[in-house]
């Protein structure tokens, strides 16, 4: 299933996305649950957004394919190398990416998200899938230069509108086979599968776990494949993830 | 004012200090106000909790006192030193420090905390303290080990429990004269005061706030003084904050 976050007539709502409709659902399902109202609303007429804000946050993963690592020199971890984006980051399909000023190599990077749904804490790989709710596709935006020259990423990962998400959370997936593509104005410049992370998925949230509590919403980026590059004012990046669609965002 | 979130009757609720007693208000007064239910609680018959829960981030400062920096052989930066802790790792006045398997150098780093209380983006030092709904004392813990053997702090500082905060928020503070004191077992190990920050609380906003929205409830730490050590299972650590109190924490 697909489940999509949207406005129409100034509503906020869930629902499955069904072809052009949306079949509205009578809350968040990550706690309601799908359950239908029997309302439908035309894709067109909606405005989709982040298919989640994440209560707690959004933990990012560095490095976690070999030809990515390779491409800004650096050697693969040997654990997941985590930090974090925070909540305020997030946008959604559409919204515009915006261009900092204390920035000149402003970078996409997409990836692979994980929506987490139940409390997770110390579990364990062969376990963790079952407390994810879906994937989704993201955006790690990330301000090289800064990324760079501070002591810490916070900053040049962390600005505002950093984490595009969406543009709906799929609930079934094969997790070692999962496409993610990013086009940067039409053009593919990132072609990649969840078959050559370095850490999997189960094993990622086995590592985050063992030190902090995953909340449900909370979301995890699961790295990005080779080809990250610079994005300027006015272009459009597109990151593709199989079985959730296309998150388009423009930078301004 | 000194504000405290508490429970008793298994009711979380919020109060202003008075004494021995607390002055129970109908909400949150950082939304609420300060509206008194009439009811009064003793503080001996209430458990105190965090003064808060960030609903999105707690950002930490690095090396923000000089004596602090050049102890662990750190030059001061020359512009904020910003992390991020998850709002996970929260805990309240008398909850456990957990020391995690996976370190073993574990250390305290008493320091004041600032709670916002209004949307702040982009935010003038000369006008960041109007932002602030007040202080509380903080306890950024830290798996010394990890902090430098991991590529980022995330989870040397980010595990669960390890972000103290209370008992209190206090609401009327000079922001260059506020003492901060850590006690290990009773005995004084950092005795440090607002008026020695690299950066102070204006500039601390105005850096943050340049890059990302901090959300009323955020919390910022803003750096430790001189004299951060390690903790031992069963020692008791207490961070004193001039106006706010003692926040006492058991090494579990």
């Amino acid at each position: 299933m697909q489940i999509a976050r949207f406005v129409s007539d100034s509503q906020i709502r869930y629902g499955i996305l069904d072809g052009e409709e949306l079949a509205v659902l009578t809350g968040d399902p990550m706690y309601a649950g799908f359950d239908p109202t029997g309302e439908r609303v035309a894709v067109a007429d909606a405005q989709l957004l982040a298919p989640v804000i994440p209560r707690s946050k959004v933990v990012g993963i560095g490095r976690n394919y070999r030809d990515h690592a390779a491409e800004l020199g650096n050697d693969v971890p040997e654990e997941p190398l985590v930090f974090l984006k925070p909540n305020t980051s997030v946008i959604g399909p559409g919204d515009a990416i915006v261009y900092p000023p204390t920035t000149s190599n402003l970078h996409f990077e997409g990836e692979i998200a994980l929506v987490m749904g139940k409390v997770a804490r110390n579990v364990a790989a062969a376990d963790a899938l079952s407390h994810v709710f879906g994937i989704t596709a993201a955006n790690d935006v990330t301000a090289r230069d800064l990324q760079k020259s501070d002591p810490q990423w916070t900053r040049g990962k962390g600005f505002d509108t950093f984490c595009p998400l969406g543009p709906v959370i799929q609930t079934e997936f094969d997790a070692d086979a999962i496409g993610v593509r990013t086009l940067l104005d039409g053009e593919v410049v990132q072609d990649g599968t969840s078959a050559d992370l370095v850490f999997d998925f189960g094993s990622l949230i086995e590592f985050v776990s063992s030190f902090t509590t995953l909340l449900p919403g909370d979301v995890i980026l699961t790295g990005t494949p080779a080809g990250v590059g610079a994005m300027q004012k006015g272009q459009t990046v597109t990151v593709e993830v199989e079985g959730v669609g296309t998150l388009s965002n423009t930078v301004q």
